[in-house]
């Protein structure tokens, strides 16, 4: 097993420990051509804020195809018995749906889209790879907050990432707005590594999905890191994509509204980036539902999605 | 005891009543001569949304000097020992504090402040009264959601307001922001009653403060309230004032973001719109702290708040 060394402690004492980011946020000169890239200014952007709201990236016919297929899978008995499927304990509504292009043919042709992975290939100057893929549903009055953290502590604790050189791109099926449970950010928190206190248990996806408590910043380093960067929401109408490096700090409040909100999320990790060896805090890694091994890069794909 | 007429029922069978609102909104036109009314497109704004938001009414001296009267407040023995003021479990921080013009002679003088009972007395065309008045301490990180309810559907069933004739003016001493968990509206649903199913229980005020169960409309009338008019966020700057007409429908997601949220809210009722009798659902009316029943109208006062 190869050893790699690890640049971003976390999770290893009892204390939180600040250090500043070591890598890049965008990687250097893309060499493919990129026909769906981002404008320079747009990248700038991402580069300080560690996030990018981009309106009109789908059409509302994408859009209508995206949850025509999502209702099917939610409405499969198959689907459901899966171990990608988080159920409501009540409802029994489909709360989560991880790597949906793993059964959905549409859901694998948007995991390819070049809307999605050239911009992200732009920022990491690498092949890519789909780390891990969800639907996220926050259902109706009852969807709950998430506390702040950033994915590429957990990722890197528990998964084995090395390097800061992965994007989430995401997609707004519905409406995201302040009432119904939106992502929030902390503009410019990925140029810091918050190290946090604690050791990750056997098993740990079990419970952090539903509620993150290791990984979440001290409070007076979130008001410290929040007073300089302040907090934003991303907000879209459907068909929006926003762009996420992997070490934003973000969380979300509930979901106030009456209707359920649904995004579709892709975590793109450069192909150089993949885990070797063991996590750098868990004995071992996530189950490959929640992080993907897959042998070879992904091929983009283009054009508008079609009904299969 | 006078009998009046039950115009609003609710918590009377298991079943949801909605009705179109029987009152005006604005009641008339007010005799007194009001030198910091309001402009008639802001009172047509608030006739028409049930609720209006005024940036820049008190200054931020003004602000700073409520602000320091709630710390002490706050630190003081006496008053964390009164049933006014409602601690939060764990940390012993002041979460509510109820009726503090009863203690504090500078939060009398803002219950009577005409930059509060001016516009409001343009929309009641009434002298006025103190039913109810507190401040809200949500705070940060843990600060947890209310669901959606109107003031008057409590107020009619549990203190026995008859009519739809009272305003809420209340202010914003810290920013409020889509991540501090701020008040959020559904414009327009003034104009309808949702009467509620259910019982009120004795001494329901010690839960219903903490957590709205009793008086939520169903999930379908929400949405459909919220398909005609939106959902709105009620935010600004310290200083600001926002006019909540009583039976607005309204609620507030959590507070995410690391610092607590204090608003100073006063409820004022019309003074012939006074309590006659028992409560309309309810056995006994709250407690004199949470439903005032003061001899006479409030007195206001004019000019900047100044140290006592």
């Amino acid at each position: 097993m190869q050893h790699v060394e690890d640049l971003y402690p976390t999770r290893k004492d009892g204390r939180e420990h600040i250090i500043d980011r070591r890598d890049p946020v965008i990687w250097g000169e893309p060499e493919a051509d990129l026909p769906s890239g981002l404008p320079e200014d747009r990248l700038k952007q991402f580069a300080r804020d560690g996030y990018l709201v981009v309106p009109d990236v789908f059409s509302q016919d994408e859009v209508a195809l995206m949850q025509a297929e999502l209702d099917r899978l939610a409405a499969d008995r198959d689907v459901r018995a899966r171990e990608e499927a988080v159920l409501e304990p009540d409802s029994e509504i489909v709360r989560s749906l991880f790597a949906p292009h793993r059964f959905s043919p549409l859901f694998d042709r948007v995991a390819r889209d070049r809307r999605l992975t050239d911009p992200i290939r732009q920022m990491l100057a690498d092949d890519l790879y789909l780390h891990h893929a969800r639907v996220n549903v926050k259902p109706a009055f009852d969807g709950r907050s998430f506390a702040w953290h950033s994915d590429f502590e957990t990722w890197h604790a528990e998964d084995g990432l090395p390097r800061m050189r992965a994007v989430t791109g995401w997609i707004m099926l519905t409406e995201n707005t302040p009432s119904n449970g939106p992502l929030m950010l902390i503009p410019g928190s990925h140029k810091i590594f918050v190290g946090c206190p604690g050791e990750t248990p056997d098993d740990h996806y079990k419970t952090s999905l539903r509620r993150q408590k290791l990984g979440v910043p001290h409070a007076d380093t979130l008001r410290e890191m929040a007073r300089k960067g302040g907090i934003a929401g991303a907000y879209g109408k459907p068909g929006t994509v926003v762009f996420h490096e992997c070490n934003t700090l973000h969380g979300s409040p509930d979901n106030m509204s009456p209707w359920d909100r649904r995004n579709l999320m892709f975590v793109y990790n450069a192909w150089s980036n993949r885990p070797v060896g063991k996590p750098f805090s868990a004995r071992k890694p996530r189950p490959a539902f929640l992080s993907e091994r897959p042998d070879a890069p992904l091929v983009p794909a283009e054009g508008p999605l079609a009904q299969a």
